[in-house]
């Protein structure tokens, strides 16, 4: 298996990729039941390759697939499996497969598999496992749910601050059984604080007397269990760290947190945003069709709820459409550009405050930026707008009227993209969540009032 | 400095932590010209957020800081800085603190750090690099843009495949000047193809006598110079790399990525396609208002563009809406409720593509799930709006009207969703682009054109 590994080249024709041709034989293999060729063609594939193939086929494939595999399913897979589809492939494995699989793995990915597991399949998960790594994840799971207590793996390697580089060579020499996975020794006072850590790399490069508090890194920090795994994500990925030490409230060493973790939550964040941004939830396409209408129905009726108040903005000048249809014809135009442009804006904000790159102490200054881009846009919408308001229907007056709304329009919608996201944000709701619909109401109302308002006055 | 930094901890009041009290007092030193205090407030802070405050502060303000600090900028600060600023702050740096800042960086941090300044500027920093230094920035930069050649750092630590775990040790105990951040050790075959790596945790682990081909992870995966940087963040993120080694096209080892580069690049796309998604390019909060408002203008063109296509499918039933101008007021309700419903499927799409999990082999299977869940939103709010319209006009025909027009624009604006970014990927346009605009323009014709087409079919 290892031999067969090392050699695997990105370059052509490679034995480990899984393309649309491997996912056709697989499937082919389930269909006559040829559990040979199936183990054959799955072997070779890294487990996260084999979770995506398991969330890209349909429920029924999945089942036979892993009746037929049997034993095959392991640990490694089913913590690569989305969290939706876990319960269902836990629920079709055969226990004594199922207790294998999590045998072997390391204390953080079995919290993370069992989570979101409902109480028995969670239970006879923990049941499986031995003694130690069961009350290591029992421990685990009294933190709260995505907090750094969760992501941490409680096995740390640790050495005194006293230590030299040799002490801790021989140290690991010695050690029964390290973690699969450490880049740093983290130094400990006598009462287990953390208080600085040395890369292997530096403790192999340099001279064995050397003391190891004189070659501590100065990308040092540490997390606390109870942090959100967002802020843990946004430290790695602000600090470059690798690896870095958690502590309880009183500053003890818990676990230690390695960047693979850190990574996988900035990119789900990143994911969540996203989608929140357009109105739908922790959505994945292995998900059922009734679910995902069910979960994106609530966000449309947000937005009818929305839509209504634009069209009762629009029912107030009912007699000046009946005397003027051009203004029925024109009126989206202006809804349109002021839905996009704060969109725009609101998109900007949200990936700011995310990456905090907006604060408090340049909020005014992009809110004025964002006002004045608004502005100049307004303008230049607005002269062509005027000209195609004159052209097409013979109005100057009409061209007047759309030019100012179009200004309007865009200004407040500027405003509304940045505004809104930082008023969320500022009463500790997720600046993502439900921005969009604010906005678009804004700029729908603002557009249909300003437009068939300056309509009625300069018009009839 | 490092016993300063070793002392950090999240908890409290923190000495290293940049917060809008710390950020005022720096503006305040900068006022006074009080460059001890200046230093005295900056100093501890990490690189990473020296370079956020400068991002934040505005042109003026970033000026007679950076001439006040003078030496205070180094590499890491320049490094850290949004590529937008880079150019500026350089610009004001003196020559000499310029070169003294590069001259501390690893090569590959060069190059990200030079490859977006213009000629002068990268000469003048190539210049004040060492000839080691130099050569390596070079080759690099002979690599194509986003790709793995630029992302790799050329300073490998490497063993041939017959050394022993002990042969290995005593060579990094000798090596003069290993790389500051590794955590592999990468076997080569006596034609320095790469064809394994063990991890530095293993190295310390595991007996002196033992093969280092005996320890190599399975997780070894090579990487070409070519391949896309996009590529290369998805790789580390799905198979839960740490570093790993590149290769040159005759598949030779040139250098080696680390998951903290890859990582940064994960961040930048899931922003990229956020931005796109909303029609706004490569922006930040630091850019200018000139830049951001001509950057926005081509997107809102081109949504000009498909609204004035909507509503010359509006003109079409001029005659309709004066007689029943209740459509006037109804009809933006149904294409907003497509344009919403198709952003949903279309961010699911898009996000899906970018994490690969919607493929070529289940992309019927979601195009038909899409479909599904239209239908049944689309069944659901067509009720609602019969009521609506029969309650608000009491028109029950109007009712029937909007309703069917609601079915058909959500199964549109599902399909819509899907199959365009899906198209978009097949020809080989990021998926994310300009979707947007494709999704609404379908949504908004479809909508009033059903809308307004069956009203002429059964109203008049």
């Amino acid at each position: 298996m290892a031999e067969q590994e090392t050699a695997v080249d990105t370059a052509e024709e490679d034995d480990t990729e899984l393309d649309r041709h491997r996912g056709d034989a697989i499937l082919e293999a389930v269909e006559i039941a040829d559990r040979d060729a199936l183990t054959a063609l799955l072997e070779p594939l890294h487990a996260a390759d084999i979770a995506d193939f398991l969330e890209q086929i349909s429920a029924g494939e999945r089942r036979r697939l892993i009746t037929l595999w049997g034993d095959g399913i392991d640990g490694e897979i089913l913590s690569e499996l989305d969290e939706n589809l876990r319960e269902e492939v836990i629920a079709t494995l055969d226990p004594s497969v199922l207790a294998e699989a999590v045998r072997e793995l390391e204390s953080d990915d079995v919290v993370d598999l069992i989570e979101d597991l409902d109480q028995p399949q969670r239970f006879a998960i923990l049941e499986a496992l031995e003694k130690a790594d069961r009350v290591a994840v029992e421990q685990s799971l009294s933190f709260p749910e995505e907090s750094a207590g969760r992501l941490m793996q409680p096995n740390v390697v640790r050495a005194p601050e006293h230590w030299t580089v040799g002490d801790a060579i021989d140290y690991l020499r010695a050690a029964r059984e390290l973690p699969d996975q450490f880049y740093h020794i983290i130094l400990v006072d006598p009462r287990m604080h953390p208080t600085g850590y040395v890369t292997l790399g530096k403790l192999l490069g340099t001279a064995r007397r050397t003391r190891l508090l004189e070659i501590t890194e100065e990308s040092f920090r540490t997390i606390s269990v109870t942090t959100p795994e967002e802020e843990v994500a946004y430290m790695f990925n602000q600090y470059h760290l690798i690896s870095a030490p958690v502590v309880d409230d009183e500053d003890r060493l818990v676990g230690v947190i390695t960047i693979d973790d850190a990574m996988l939550v900035l990119d789900a964040e990143a994911g969540e945003d996203m989608m929140l941004l357009a109105g739908v939830g922790d959505e994945s396409v292995s998900d059922r069709t009734l679910k995902i209408a069910r979960q994106r129905f609530p966000w449309l009726m947000v937005n009818l709820m929305t839509a209504i108040l634009a069209s009762l903005v629009i029912a107030q000048f009912e007699a000046a459409i009946t005397q003027i249809v051009a203004l029925a014809v024109l009126m989206p135009i202006v809804a349109s550009m002021g839905g996009n442009a704060g969109t725009q804006s609101l998109t900007v904000a949200v990936r700011a405050l995310a990456t905090r790159d907006l604060t408090g102490s340049n909020a005014l200054r992009v809110v004025r930026r964002e006002a004045t881009a608004g502005l100049l846009n307004g303008a230049a919408f607005a002269g062509i707008m005027a000209v195609v308001g004159i052209v097409w229907f013979g109005l100057p007056m009409l061209g007047v009227v759309i030019a100012a709304a179009m200004v309007l329009n865009l200004v407040v919608a500027a405003l509304a993209g940045v505004l809104i996201p930082l008023g969320l944000e500022k009463i500790g709701v997720d600046p993502a969540l439900a921005s969009g619909a604010f906005v678009t109401t804004v700029t729908d109302v603002t557009g249909f009032f300003a437009f068939l308002g300056l309509a009625v006055m300069l018009l009839l």
